[in-house]
């Protein structure tokens, strides 16, 4: 199998996105192997011997999709017996002409501590935690969005994807059979009907997700599911709150989505 | 302020990481916007206008970074009145030669739930929920990783990224004072030695972090911070256990920094 090395004197978190998105393009497996923190001349070189080591056992070239802020670390890994995808320097020389204003490269100017509302993000993580799953209905005010619907049907991962990812606060609360009479909203949400944003699911995905938690209960039957399922998006058009499924989405996918359609100011780029 | 916008057929997060290191190589403020699933005509046209519009407004070129499997949706984009950067096939190109195959360009081919190991990211998610803060002693033969160290050091944060980003399932455990007697590891951690990764933190930030959760409290005093810092370096030394200071890093570093350590498997790429 090919190897992909994804390398970087950082996380080499765009690396890995970068390269990952590139060679998803083409129907060929590949063994991947990420080396962040490649700070000095000697972790380079050592880096190096390992590359060569690689397409010699291989007997073929592997891939690098490589970033570092010091040109004399690109040096070393440009010159291993690798195929080397310096993908940032290829556009942004496109930028520099464009803004006519030249690269101050630094390191660790993305994925670190030092980010614009670093400090933010964690709060907000902290935030969906305490407000997790109804947990807590007094913090409400502070939310920017509120994550409503049954059971299992996504809101969890979600809201703390929200959080760590886009410095987002987002509370989630579960509808529960009590809360279903009258298809009224629970008290401790009317006053924030605002910032509700629904979730539902396939009848047939709920269940199965149930059933793997609680095994041949009346939570993971199917015609429960089909019946809380059925409440539930009553309410969301009786109120009309937004709301999306999330049976064939991940939670990027449903996050973007959520963003996309609330306009939800994000506190990271 | 000129404006950079990311817009895919999918979420956009591969536009955006790229985008994003590019333009933070140079000192220039920048408005972002995010545009994901652009998957018809019609909304291509859409996102054209806003684009045309944008650049009439500013008086300047926004800059466009995209990717779309469509090409007649990157044909629409790409005669907007701005920058564009097609990064994606500038590289593929080149890939394409090396490996002397063919692209299969497939909509939604990376953060969808689709990827690899996409439930199982989930269940991670779960896991880090269910065993965090010591919530859990019973389930750590499951847990690929179990991060200890003093309250508030960023164990839950890490936790909780190493799930959702990479599939790995880390619990997270606490020491108290009553833990900290003799420096003995908690009995429940005894059998998992090979799995503990200890985080420790500067006093000064730790009595900070503390002081925005309890004001004024003897567990927020900087005594405190220090007696217990002190302690759980000793304990790490004395059982070898390996162990980082969280106190420059975020939880991206972090979490890279500990797979590169401790050779974790990832299940997402």
């Amino acid at each position: 199998m090919r190897t992909a090395f994804y390398i970087s004197d950082g996380t080499a978190i765009t690396a890995e996105v970068f390269g990952h998105a590139t060679l998803s393009l083409f129907p060929v497996d590949f063994k991947h192997i990420t080396i962040p923190f490649v700070e000095t001349i000697e972790k380079a070189l050592e880096v190096k011997a390992q590359i060569n080591a690689c397409c010699r056992g291989a007997g073929e070239k592997p891939l690098v999709f490589f970033t570092f802020v010091n040109p004399e670390l690109s040096d070393i890994i440009n010159t291993s017996d690798a195929k080397c995808y310096d993908f940032l320097n290829t556009i942004s020389g496109q930028v520099q002409a464009e803004l006519n204003v030249s690269p101050v490269p630094r390191t660790h100017r993305t994925h670190s501590i030092h980010e614009k509302n670093y400090d933010f993000r964690i709060d907000a993580v902290n935030y969906a935690l305490a407000n997790d799953d109804g947990a807590n209905l007094k913090d409400y005010a502070e939310a920017d969005i509120i994550l409503i619907g049954v059971s299992r049907c996504g809101k969890t991962p979600t809201s703390l994807y929200l959080a760590l990812q886009y410095g987002i606060k987002a509370a989630n609360y579960p509808f529960t059979e009590d809360d279903m009479d009258e298809l009224k909203l629970p008290r401790a949400l009317v006053p924030y009907r605002k910032k509700l944003f629904g979730l539902t699911i396939d009848p047939e995905r709920l269940a199965a997700i149930r059933h793997e938690r609680m095994a041949n209960s009346r939570y993971a039957s199917l015609r429960q599911c089909r019946i809380e399922i059925r409440e539930v998006e009553m309410l969301y058009k009786n109120h009309k709150i937004p709301y999306l499924s999330s049976t064939h989405y991940s939670v990027e996918e449903i996050s973007a989505k959520i963003i996309a359609e609330t306009g939800l100011e994000r506190r990271k780029y």
